[in-house]
This record gives structure tokens, C-alpha cells and sequence, in this order.
């Protein structure tokens, strides 16, 4: 059971203060360029905590060109206030107590007063929400600017990434003696998570992913199971940690035991196509010449078949967020920017590779927010932490 | 860091199966019923789960008078025939693979055929898709069908639920010596969530409520903190497991040394309140009802307006689901609903106390799926599980 004496806590108190004070303006400002609006209304909480620092799961927003309201039921007006208080928005936000969600429709049309047409995301709406809503203002889908707006990370924010992946690098560190013969991908996973809430994380960024072997390491999108660990299993971790909301976002591939000869040539082939990767990063960028990139070191080594998915996305509120570095994306990476680099190649009876950083797009190229050791598929040797 | 010999790890495969055969006939035959309607189409994973198994979280589904098309793009094309398989549905649900999100308004009017008209669940779609499925097809609302049609649970269903509360009951047990002077409320919460993953939980049920001292137990929706344990403190305990997609939900209030008699004396019209909600419990009978006797013990004793919620709801493949125990609902009990009985009072300055079981109603009445001591709020003295 617990040592309350290693047990580090959730300290956002020590982190820089996130600048929400210019965000409201930001998106009245957007929603007038972008679409003719004055008006616009939210009821997811990522938008929700990124206008207003709202921490709730529950609420609603309204924005027009004079007020910025948040609608709170009872349970979280009083977090509510002290959200808004500690994001330095008591003059600029109003909090409104909310009744039941069935209410909703009257207090956003009171809300948005004179407004007779309003923005929404629609991909981030219930269509029932959105019918309701409907019935006492014209509603138009304005997906993408939040998204947009979101994606330049300030000093706060990318501190907050940045401790989220110092703790999963420590936690990562520390269960190196796990990575053997015997563990379950599961028990790995468990100890992983374990070991993040302990060192401060709120949560994992997402279910950690601990997938080992010729079959399950060749899916990238396997989770963990109860497969336990074999001599000569590749084993890929992907592991972030959850910090006041914000999220990192890391792969390594271990081999337990020696690897092969034909097991260590994928690696460096993997490894040099995030290199390579990296190597473009900078504003101004396109999104999908990073994938490009990979893809080319990986194809002329002849694995193209074998690297399944895009080399990468944005990371900060969300695990998935723009820029996604997809050959059909028209991202162009921005200062502020935070992305991962993450190739990878699988193949069903030998396993897979995927090497994944994250870092911060800098006007002079990027700063890496994870430096995990990955020169090798062995296992590190490192202090204890 | 993990002792394997002790690790349990989830293992649904002891427990007996879910019997899907009849889900899709039962949809049809809603669906005809209530709305005239011969074609219905998801996309959320509960109701992708509840009728084919499925455990992935992205795909869609489409029924019609002939047909059940279960759409899942290329990550989940292996997994969602194992799960359609086990659910002993080959011969009834076709898997199909489906492109990314962006086609699938084509893939749905393919799978659709001649139907014209289909039903949706507009409180579980986002605007987005609803509207780009508009486009192909009339799209009618079906909200409630599904919810209604889960709320009966089979022996499978009962035994997952009923796996889930026993790891949770351990799990309280194994970290009983945690609830003591000094201990945080996070701490806490990490053990009993660690605990549960290790004795075969998925995950909690729901984050793990651990709401201590004067305030925090106050608050019915305090989550867990980082505020620690002191002498005197009322501890409210909100704890559930997940196992194979179904959940339990229980809580307990203890008391860190001896009660005073007002908490005792709270502690006991809390306890009078719990039995007499259960004890008109069974089919036939209307969830406001068990609200309705919950209130009124509370009330005789002075306490009324310190009860701030209602008495409970429906468990299953989600933590809130029907039935509602609301003053205003209309739902009346079934055989096979699983559902909770959990009255509190709180009082700021002084803390709060809640009890809540979780019980599945039977021909005569109920049977409970949880059982952790409750005759008092001083700490039980248990065996170490």
C-alpha cells in the first residue's frame, strides 16, 4: 500500500501560469474574420477549459461581441468561480448558475440576448444539443477554430506538457526491471499507470500501450493483454501522462534479450527515418513533408509496407490534435506547435518498431520535450530514479 | 513495483457468456413498434457493444429488416470478428471494413440498401455525422430505444456487474488500514484504483470518489484531492469496478476515531433511509417511489434539505443509465434492472454521508450485488483479502 513518503502529488501550483487573458478576444476576433459571427456557443470541455480554465466536465459557453458566460450547474459553481478566478478571468468571464441540462436551450437563448446567429462545433455537438439549440438561434458549424486557436502552446501550457513528460519518462525508467522475461503486457501497464498518478500525473495522457512479440507489437493499435513477456520479444511502449489537463505523448521499442541482426536493421532504419523526421521540423513546415520524410528513409530501406500509419500529430488538450502529419494534410506547423515524430514499421511473426518524440515547434526549429534513451532497441542501463 | 504471483488479471472468460442471439431481433422488433421505422444505424460504442459485442471504441452499425452491418475500419478488423465471434453472432452480423470516418456516410447508405427512413440516437451522434448521414437517408429520432432495451440484464451481464463489485468490496477491504490520520485523499484513491486493476478490474468503474473532512464530503461530486486525513473526519468512499465493459458502484462513510453522536446520529437516518429505499424495491414498482421513501425518513429526522440528489439509477454497460430514482421519472422497475439505492446528507462544516449499494431486481424483490459492512461509520475490522 502506499509510503505516503515517495508519494510526490499533483503540484500545478509550481508550474507558470497559463495566459488566458487574451483568449476570448482571440476567438470574437476569429469569428468574425473566419465566418461574419459575433456570437458563439460550446458545450465541450475541452473548449470550455481552454477559453475559460473551466476544470468541470459539464457546462456551456456562450461568447458575443460584448460578454463571455459559462453555465455551471450547482455541483460546480463554486470550482467554476475559482477556475475563472485562478485563470485571471473574473472580469472578462461571468459565471451563470445552469439548472438541469434540459434547461439549457432558455439559458443560452437569454445568454446570447440580440444574437440572432451563432457559431458551433459541430463535430463536438450531440445533434440533439444541437436541435435544441436550433429552436432560438441560427446555428453555424465553426469547426476548426477552436482547434485552430488552440494549437499555439504558451509558456504555461508547454510547461505543463513538459511535466507531463518528465513524469512518464521517470515512470518509465523506473519499471525497466519489469521489461523481462515473464511480465504481462498488463502488469507492465498497470505498474506504468501506477507510477505516473504516484509522481504527480492527474491520469495516464491515455491507456498506455504495452504490446510484445511477433503478433501483438505488429498491431499498432494494440493496447495491452495478458500476454507475458518471451526471450527475443520487441516490446513497444507508448506512454503519456496527464498534468492539469495537458498531455504528452512517447514511444520505445525494447528487445528483450539480444536483438537480431534483422531486428536491429529495422531499428535503425526507424530511427534515422525519425531523424530524418525531426530533421525538417520549423515554421512554416507543411505537416505532411515530415511524413514525407519517414516515409521516404523507410521506403528505400524497402519496409514501405511495413510503416502503417502517418508520422504524427499535434498533442496538447486533446491526445489527437492539429497538425496531423498526413500525406493529404495542408497543416503548416506554426511557432507554438506541439507535434509528435512517431514512425514506425510492422510486420505479423517478427513484431514491430515505433520510435515516438514529442517537441515544441520554436521559431528556429523545435526544442524535443522528451529525451528518453533511444539510441538502441537494448535496454537502457539507468540510475534509479 | 509488480509482484506477479499476486497479480490476478482480468479474466472474463470464467464467467458465463452474454447472450447477444436475441439483440437484434429485439431492436427490430422496437424499432417497429414505437417508431414504424425498419432501419436503424449507431455509431456510439455502448450501443455498438450492447448489440454485436463489439469492444472497440470507433465503428459504426446499421440494421435493417434483413441486415446487421457492423462497419470497423482496418485497426479493429481482427478484434471485431473475435468479439462478434464470441458473441456467437457470425452467422447474424456481417463485419464489414470501413475506410476512415470521412467515408462513412457512403459506407452507411450502402449497408442501408433501399431503406429510406432510419433511426438515430441524437443524444449519442454528433451533429456532424447526423448531418452528413442526412444526406443519404431520412434520419428519424430513436433516443431511449436502445436505453430502454439494455436495461434488462441477463446471467452473463449479472455476473460481470456482480465480478466487478466483489474486486471493488477487496479492493476497500485490502486498503481499509489507508483510512486513517495523515493518509491524502489521493493517495488513497491511487491504491484502491491500482488495487483494482491488479485483482482484474479493466479500470474503475468511474474515478474513484474519496471526499474527506468537513468540506470535501460535503460536496456530493468532490472527486479526491490532495487534502489529508485528520482526526474526527467523516470519509465518504465512492468506489466501483469495471470488468468486460460492465461496472459497479458503491459507497461507504467512515469515520477517522470515534463518531460523535451527531454524526452518528446522521449516520444511522442515513442507514434507516438506505433500507427503507431498498425495501420497496421490485418489479412493478416506480423508481420515484424509492426516492420518495429515501426522502421521507430523511425528512422526519430533520434533515431534508442536507439531502442533495437522488436516491440512484441504473448500472451497466455505463455508470448512469436507466432507470432514474427521480421524483419527476415515470420509470418503473423491471426484473433485470441493476440498479443503486444510495440516500446521504451533507452539511458543510460538518462533512457528509453516504451509503449506497447496488442491487439487481428479481421476480420477488432484489438480490444484492454488494455486501461491504455498513452498520456503522467506525472503520470495520476486517480480514486482509
Amino acid at each position: 500500500m502506499a509510503d505516503s513518503s515517495d508519494f510526490v502529488g499533483a503540484d500545478s501550483t509550481s508550474l507558470p501560469p497559463i495566459e488566458y487573458a487574451g483568449r476570448v478576444e482571440a476567438v470574437r476576433h476569429s469569428l468574425a474574420e473566419r465566418y461574419g459571427l459575433e456570437a458563439v456557443v460550446a458545450t465541450d470541455p475541452v473548449t470550455l477549459r481552454w477559453v475559460t480554465g473551466f476544470t468541470g466536465s459539464t457546462g456551456w459557453l456562450v461568447i458575443d461581441a460584448n460578454n463571455a458566460v459559462l453555465g455551471v450547474d450547482a455541483r460546480y459553481r463554486e470550482r467554476a468561480r475559482d477556475d475563472v478566478e485562478r485563470a485571471g478571468l473574473i472580469t472578462q468571464v461571468e459565471v451563470a448558475e445552469s439548472a438541469p441540462a434540459s434547461s439549457r436551450r432558455d439559458e443560452i437563448a437569454a445568454a446570447l440576448g440580440e444574437s440572432t446567429r451563432c457559431g458551433a462545433r459541430a463535430g463536438a455537438m450531440t445533434h440533439a444539443e444541437w436541435s435544441s439549440f436550433s429552436e432560438v438561434v441560427h446555428l453555424v458549424a465553426v469547426d476548426g477554430l477552436f482547434e485552430d486557436l488552440r494549437r499555439a502552446k504558451d509558456a504555461g501550457e508547454l510547461a505543463r506538457v513538459g511535466r507531463a513528460a518528465q513524469i512518464a519518462e521517470a515512470c518509465l525508467s523506473a519499471a525497466l526491471g519489469l521489461i523481462d522475461v515473464g511480465t504481462s503486457e498488463m502488469e507492465l501497464r498497470i505498474e506504468l499507470e501506477y507510477q505516473m498518478r504516484r509522481r504527480g500525473a492527474d491520469d495516464p495522457a491515455y491507456p498506455t500501450i504495452v504490446a510484445s512479440g511477433p503478433l501483438n507489437s505488429a498491431r499498432p493499435h494494440h493496447g495491452a493483454g495478458n500476454r507475458r513477456f518471451e526471450e527475443g520479444d520487441l516490446v513497444v511502449i507508448d506512454i503519456g501522462a496527464l498534468v492539469d489537463g495537458y498531455r504528452s505523448d512517447m514511444t520505445r521499442t525494447f528487445v528483450i534479450g539480444a536483438p537480431t541482426p534483422q531486428i536491429t536493421e529495422r531499428y535503425e532504419v526507424v530511427l534515422a527515418a525519425q531523424a530524418a523526421g525531426l530533421g525538417v521540423i520549423g515554421p512554416g513546415v507543411t505537416a505532411r513533408s515530415i511524413d514525407a520524410r519517414c516515409r521516404q528513409i523507410i521506403t528505400e530501406a524497402g519496409f514501405g509496407d511495413d510503416y502503417l500509419h502517418i508520422a504524427g500529430h499535434g498533442v496538447g488538450l486533446e491526445i489527437h490534435e492539429l497538425p496531423f502529419h498526413s500525406p493529404r494534410s495542408d497543416d503548416v506547423l506554426r511557432v507554438g506547435d506541439v507535434v509528435t515524430v512517431e514512425p514506425g514499421v510492422y510486420r505479423v511473426g517478427l513484431g514491430g518498431i515505433r520510435i515516438e518524440d514529442l517537441v515544441a515547434v520554436t521559431e528556429h526549429g523545435y526544442v524535443p520535450l522528451t529525451s528518453f534513451p533511444k539510441d538502441s532497441p537494448c535496454l537502457p542501463s539507468l540510475p534509479t530514479t
